[in-house]
């Protein structure tokens, strides 16, 4: 049986279903324009931990509890956990995944990883290899920043075009359910490089490959943007979503009030967060904590979530690499 | 359809082929054991690059490259490459797919990340998502040991236990064919962490994980190591190696001339590298190069190939953390 679409698109004809998600989130996040929603903010960014990975780890390994135990099963029912973090060698995502105790996949999609999880995930759910999975991903603001920039001790001025590393971990977990957001498609991105060299430009990186995986995804499906409540990119920041719509536009496409970005719903303008949220954790909280419940309030039925991934590293950038960039679809549907 | 058997294996009933890999070797893998199966040895471990990191990236694409131009397919006809490597944000696997242009989907196993690519490549062939993938992983010795340990420049001298990283690239491209190797089931490993805290001592570090993954194929498949031809594991080198005979002993289970580690396989007693191979390479570079043309020419027709991965980071040892690991097994089959 056939389950590809187009050219990079999978497509999910049991319709695995999204059982529950759950949220931790940082004390900034929790301030900001979605706290309401969060299952767990936290008072500080370090929790009790002796570092602020741990405090990630233990961010992602209560985020997976919670979505398992809120989606009525046991830890022992979850067949495979995927899962990824920014950190060098996922270390918050293991650390964590030895607690756990089950089955795991590791993978590494930078900011991309909540959308690439769920695509993978979904895929395992649809083709009968798993019952039921649960997909997560996390990001530390402290923890990354010193190893991508400074440590945030130095107090180093950021340019404007920044964005914030988001504190918190999401989970979704994916199985098989009579009623729920279900996950139809999946489109895997191509690494689209651009040329931009400045770590700062974040957003301006990724954008065009979003635009790259959203024109495939709408290739692939015959769907347009109308087909959709809302489109929704992982973490642009008000820059790159400007760039997504302006690349759009040029296509003939107005993807106008249909279309978001996570990075630009997490913090309030007076929050210093300059030109958005970054992270790993900025399209898992906004999907894992936001959206999903806006699916399960019936107030949107059709979305796209496109995780948007910088794959550039420290050592890249000192050796004057240009930043390779990756984003992932999935489309949820109730 | 279900396609799980027991806890964490999955049965591949569409057994997805094995169309033919390809390998490319640094110089010192090349005056090795296995130096006359690889399809590129380098006279240097630069390659004519500008940094090792470079290096890295320019021997998966070209071991990309040339398992899917021996495979008889053109590099468009690769659905989803599926790849990682040791470095930092997986930055060799990143470059290379800048270039190779196909739909990618990272995954981070560190050591272990070959069979955890034809893990999920195998899956995504098996439940029609994909016609054909490619399956990628490298490692590089320089390039790894500065990120890990020290650069090699210093000349810090190597404890007896220590193993070498490998410095090398191997591709499998997987799809619909009516003859060749299947792929016909893969377990799924847990981080098994024994509390290990000395990064020189990986080999005795991942055989505990090895040993549970290995555990849990025989209980989930109904197997014994009588089943296979041989079982190897991917990079626990003469201490590890040791390690998994003697607990598997301890279970009542004798593996004895069945069972050997890739990182054995490498190098020449003559070559001063210790404790034997690991990194990526290491079972990329025996399996893709060697135990796949043992496999063509019938001398072998069932391998297990269990990749075994150490999940530490140098920040998880710096905070004194001791070291998570992973074992994941693929059932290749004629």
């Amino acid at each position: 049986m056939k389950r590809r679409i187009g050219e990079q698109t999978l497509i999910f004809t049991n319709e695995p279903v999204i059982l529950h998600t759950a949220t931790v989130a940082g004390n900034k996040e929790g301030a900001g324009k979605l706290g309401g929603y969060f299952d767990v903010v936290l008072t500080d960014n370090i929790d009790g931990c002796a570092s602020w990975e741990q405090c990630e780890s233990k961010m992602m390994e209560r985020a997976v509890r919670a979505a398992v135990l809120k989606s009525g099963r046991n830890i022992e029912d979850i067949d495979c956990v995927l899962a990824g973090d920014l950190l060098n060698q996922l270390m918050s995502t293991h650390f964590a995944m030895r607690t756990v105790g089950r089955p795991f996949l590791g993978l590494y999609g930078a900011c991309s990883t909540m959308a690439e999880s769920m695509l993978v995930g979904s895929m395992m759910v649809d083709g009968g290899y798993c019952d039921t999975v649960a997909c997560c991903a996390s990001s530390h603001h402290e923890a990354a920043e010193r190893q991508y920039r400074f440590p945030t001790e130095l107090g180093v001025q950021r340019p404007p075009i920044a964005q914030w590393t988001v504190t918190g971990a999401g989970s979704a977990v994916i199985g098989k359910a009579v009623y729920g957001p279900r996950v139809t498609t999946g489109t895997i991105g191509k690494v689209v490089d651009y040329g931009i060299k400045d770590t700062n430009a974040l957003g301006a990186a990724m954008a065009p490959a979003a635009v790259d995986t959203l024109r495939q995804h709408f290739a692939d499906t015959g769907r347009t943007p109308a087909y959709y409540d809302k489109i929704y990119t992982g973490d642009l920041g008000v820059i790159g979503r400007e760039i997504v719509l302006r690349m759009m536009r040029e296509d003939g496409i107005e993807l106008g009030g249909v279309y978001d970005d996570c990075g630009c719903m997490i913090y309030l303008e007076n929050q210093d967060a300059h030109a958005g949220a970054s992270g790993c954790a900025s399209s898992a909280l906004v999907f894992c904590g936001y959206l999903f419940k806006q699916m399960l309030k019936q107030k949107l039925s059709k979305v796209l979530l496109l995780g948007t991934g910088s794959l550039h590293s420290p050592t890249s950038y000192q050796q004057k690499e240009s930043i390779p960039c990756i984003s992932h679809a999935v489309s949820i549907e109730l």
